[in-house]
C-alpha cells in the first residue's frame, strides 16, 4: 500500500477530459460515446467521489483488454410496456450504456407520466448521482441504481453476497439547487475504506468483519476474506434494514431486467474470474424517471422543494456544526472548487493514468 | 410507566378482528371501510409489529373525538397520467384511504406496466407492509412509504424535522415465499424505544439523541426533546444515509401530492396541536406498483427470485447464528405462532382496549 506523503498533482478538469476522451477513443468507442464515457467517469471527480472517477480509467482498460467489454456495443430495448423498458446493453461500458437507458426512461414519462428502464448485460457505470440527475433538466425526479461486485454480507452472513449497490435519487427545485441523493447501501462505501488503507488508520466499528464474521477494524480485511456491512453495521443498529436495501438495488437492478444478481455479478476486477454459472447477463442497472407534473403542476411543486430545502437548511445545528446540509450540498461545494482548482490525483492514481498514456501512445 | 411485570393476556385473532370492526362502525365507518380498517390494523399485530396494531386502536379513536378524522371520507383522485394518480383522502383513516390508493397503483400498474400514486389528506395508515403486499397476488412489486410526526433529527440538526418514515417493498416469488422489507428509516422505531421504557432499559448506541443533539442512551429522551436518529446514527456509521432515506420519502409521500412534509406532518396523538401554518393537506403516502410482465414473464422472473432466495438463506452464517434469513421470514414466522396462538397483550394496551369498549358499550 502506497502512503499519502507523496505529493498531490493537481489536473484541470479540461485536460481529464482530453484525455479520457483519447483513451475511450483508442480503445474503439465511437466519438459522441467516448465523449459520454469521460463526462460520467469525470462527473465522480467533480463531485468529489474520487474512487468512481478517473481513478478507476485502468480498471475500464484492463477489463476492454480481457475481453469483458464491447466498445461499440449495439444497445437496444428487448422489452417495453407504456412505463417501462428492458435494455441489453451487449457488454458495452456501463458509462455509455445508462445514458441511453435514462434517456429511455425519461422519453417514456414524457408520454406515460413515469418511465422504469432495467438494464442488463451492462458494465459499471460511474456514479449513481450523473444518471439520476439527467431527469432534473425535464422537471423529473431521477432515480438511479446498481449491482455491483459481491462484498458485502447479509446480516448474519459469513458469505459476500452482496455489491455496495447504490441509490441516487435527484429532484428539482425552484430557487434552490437541486436535492441530489446517491449513497452506497453500505456503512461506508469501498473508497473509503481504501483511503483508511492508504493512511494505515483503523476503521470505525461497523464498517467491515472479518473472515468469520467478526467486526473488524482493519481496513484491509476484504482481502482477507473479510466483508463491507449493510448500512446500520450490525443487528443492534439496523443492519438487517441496509441488507433490505442492498438486496431491493440487486432486485430491481438483477432478476427484473435478466442481468446477473447477487454473487453472481461480474467483479469490476479484470484479475477476477467470472461466474461459471451465470444466471444472467452481465451487470445490471435500474433507472426511473417520474414526470413532476403528472402528480401536480411542475411550479407548485418546486415552490415547496424550495420551502423544504429552506427550512432544513435552517435548522438549529448541534454544537460543533455551522450548518444542517441537504443531500447534494457537499458535492456541489466540491465541484465548485474542484472546477476552479482541478483535480488533486494521487501518485498511484498518476501513475495509473501514465501506464494507460503509454498504452495507447497518448501524453498525460 | 408501566412495567412489564403485569400479566401478558391472550387475545385471539378472531375476537380484535370483531372488536376492532365494532369499534370503527361505531365511529360511524361504513361496514366495508370498518372491516378495512381492522384487517390492516391488525395485520401489525400479527407480523410482530405491536407498536402499529391494536395498541394504536386508542389513537385513532381519539383522533376521530378531535375531528381528525373523517369515517366517512369521499376519497377521490384529483389528478392523473396514464402511470400516476394523486388521491385526496378527505381527512379519512390512513387504514382505509391507503388501500384504495394501493388499488389504483395496481390498476394503473394492469394498464400501463407500472403505477404511482401519491396520497393527500390522510392519516397514518398502519405498517407499510400490509400495503406493498397488496401486489403480490396480481405478479407485480409493491412500493409503500410515508412520512409521519416529526421525531428524526436529520444529521447535524438539534431539531426534529422528519418522521420515522418507512419503506416497504414486496416482491413475489414462485416456490418461496415473498421477499417483504418493510422498515422505518431510523436506527430504530419508535415502537423499540417504547419497549425499553416500559423494560426500564437504556437504548442501544446510535438510537437517539439529547435536546441539544449529543448522543444519548435514555429511551424517555423524547419527551425532554431529544430525538430518533437516522438509519446509521451518527455521521461516520453512514446517518447522512438514513437522513436521505427518510427524506425521499416525505419527498414523495408529502410534497409530491400536495400533502404536509417535514415538521408540518400531523402529529399521531390528539393532544398535540397541528401546524398553525400547514405545507399541505393532512399526512402523505405514496404507493407504487410494477408489473413483472412488463420487464420479463413472470414465471421466469419467479424461478430467480426463488434462485436468489434459496441462495440468500444458504449462505453460510456467522458463528452464533443459525441462518441467514430474508426479509420477510421474521415476520411469517410470528404470524403463523399468533394465527394459531392469538396475541399477547400487555397490560396498558388491555386497559386501553377496555377504555374504548366502554366508550362505545361495547365488550372487550
Amino acid at each position: 500500500m502506497f502512503k499519502t506523503s507523496g505529493i498531490m498533482e493537481n489536473f484541470p478538469y479540461q485536460q481529464l477530459k482530453d484525455f479520457t476522451y483519447s483513451v475511450f477513443l483508442q480503445m474503439g468507442c465511437p466519438e459522441e460515446d467516448a465523449r459520454q464515457a469521460g463526462e460520467v467517469l469525470l462527473s465522480a471527480d467533480l463531485r468529489g467521489v474520487d474512487s468512481h472517477g478517473v481513478a478507476r480509467l485502468i480498471g475500464y482498460v484492463r477489463l476492454w483488454e480481457a475481453g469483458r467489454i464491447n466498445a461499440r456495443p449495439k444497445v437496444k430495448v428487448v422489452h417495453e410496456s407504456p412505463s417501462t423498458a428492458v435494455i441489453d446493453g451487449d457488454s458495452g461500458l456501463g458509462l455509455v450504456v445508462a445514458p441511453v437507458a435514462m434517456q429511455k426512461a425519461i422519453e417514456k414519462a414524457q408520454a406515460a407520466g413515469t418511465g422504469w428502464v432495467a438494464v442488463r448485460n451492462s458494465n459499471h457505470y460511474g456514479i449513481a448521482g450523473y444518471h439520476a440527475m439527467q431527469a432534473l433538466q425535464h422537471d423529473m425526479i431521477g432515480f438511479s441504481m446498481t449491482n455491483a461486485s459481491p462484498l458485502v454480507s447479509p446480516t448474519f452472513s459469513k458469505e459476500r453476497l452482496l455489491g455496495t449497490n447504490p441509490i441516487a435519487v435527484a429532484v428539482p427545485a425552484g430557487e434552490q439547487p437541486p436535492f441530489v441523493a446517491d449513497f452506497a447501501t453500505t456503512t461506508a462505501a469501498n473508497g473509503k475504506l481504501e483511503i483508511l488503507q492508504r493512511k494505515e488508520q483503523e476503521a470505525p466499528n461497523g464498517w467491515i468483519q472479518d473472515a468469520t464474521g467478526k467486526q473488524s477494524n482493519d481496513p484491509n480485511e476484504l482481502k482477507k476474506g473479510g466483508a463491507l456491512l449493510p448500512l446500520g453495521g450490525e443487528l443492534e443498529r439496523g443492519s438487517h434494514k441496509g441488507y433490505c436495501l442492498g438486496s431491493i438495488v440487486d432486485i430491481l437492478s438483477g432478476v427484473l431486467g435478466g442481468a446477473n444478481y447477487g454473487p453472481w455479478v461480474p467483479p469490476f476486477v479484470s484479475f477476477l474470474p467470472l461466474a461459471a454459472d451465470p444466471v444472467g447477463m452481465g451487470l445490471g442497472h435500474f433507472f426511473g424517471a417520474m414526470r413532476i407534473d403528472a402528480f401536480r403542476p411542475a411550479e407548485e411543486f418546486k415552490a415547496n422543494m424550495d420551502r423544504w430545502i429552506s427550512r432544513f437548511r435552517g435548522a438549529s445545528p448541534v454544537d460543533g456544526h455551522d450548518k444542517v446540509l441537504i443531500p447534494g450540498d457537499p458535492e456541489r461545494e466540491m465541484e465548485a472548487v474542484r472546477r476552479k482548482e482541478g483535480f488533486p490525483l494521487l501518485p498511484p492514481v498518476v501513475r495509473d493514468l501514465q501506464e494507460v498514456a503509454a498504452k495507447f501512445k497518448l501524453k498525460l
